[in-house]
């Protein structure tokens, strides 16, 4: 989820569609948090996060939220959603590293039409508005979207 | 994924935060297609899309998207990301039917600060720019966000 790819930048191979900036968009989104991640530079960020050895990151919940986090320490994992805004997100195919040009649909990259991420975190505790969870790939200051009961292990 | 909460209602136990509706978003999303199911009101839903038994639903991708899903035939199974857009934002606590008040957070109701929602499906076919999938529970006419390779059963 997480290529080397910075904004404006496309490689041999690569396709952009023309995106109309005066088209507005459909949905809005409001920032509900920010993510802390050992991560300042996209190339320092895993490839994949690791919910067993990865490293611990917080996940710190504005307080207009806090209540909304009631009854998350019985969920031993949550889904998080989160905005990669630096990504560019008018590419249809695209080159990862050593890779053919494929579809973004067909990718996890992070150039993508509305660029969510979803990765899925151990949950390992819950200090004052903030979770401590291990399992993300993300660059440090990353906005939060959502958090989600993830039911993958307890009802598979 | 699909209790029956309807916008602007509030049942005894929930609590709603005081939006600003001045407040402008911090990041817009484009609809990129539509999906189709055989669920016309929220009460016919299924609480959760069957990946296995559930009927056969329609991503239907815009034409500005068709190239980005180049590849995608190699995926069984795909995370879907779409739009809740009927549901209210402000909810901190919720109670689905039946059960305790619980955050938001620690749920996966359509009613959230940004009511996106995730499902992962199975890929069915792909018949010119649509995807023929099992495994959703969304309205009929739901505004599609995102499709992404999901590599839960291949590289658990």
């Amino acid at each position: 989820m997480s290529e080397t790819i910075q904004d404006e930048t496309i490689r041999p191979g690569e396709i952009a569609v023309g995106l109309d900036p005066a088209q507005p968009y459909d949905a809005g989104l409001s920032f509900i948090g920010h993510i802390r991640t050992p991560w300042g530079v996209r190339g320092q960020c895993p490839r994949q996060g690791d919910r067993t050895a990865g490293p611990e990151c917080s996940i710190v919940v504005d307080p207009l939220w806090h209540r909304a986090l009631e009854g998350i320490e019985y969920w031993p994992e949550l889904q998080i959603l989160y905005w990669m805004n630096e990504a560019r997100r008018d590419l249809v195919i695209q080159v990862a590293t050593g890779k053919q040009p494929q579809g973004t649909f067909a990718m996890r990259s992070p150039v993508r039409p509305n660029p969510i991420a979803s990765s899925v975190v151990t949950l390992l505790r819950v200090e004052a508005g903030t979770l401590i969870v291990r399992g993300l790939d993300c660059l440090d200051g990353t906005p939060l979207l959502d958090i989600k009961a993830h039911f993958g292990e307890l009802y598979p």
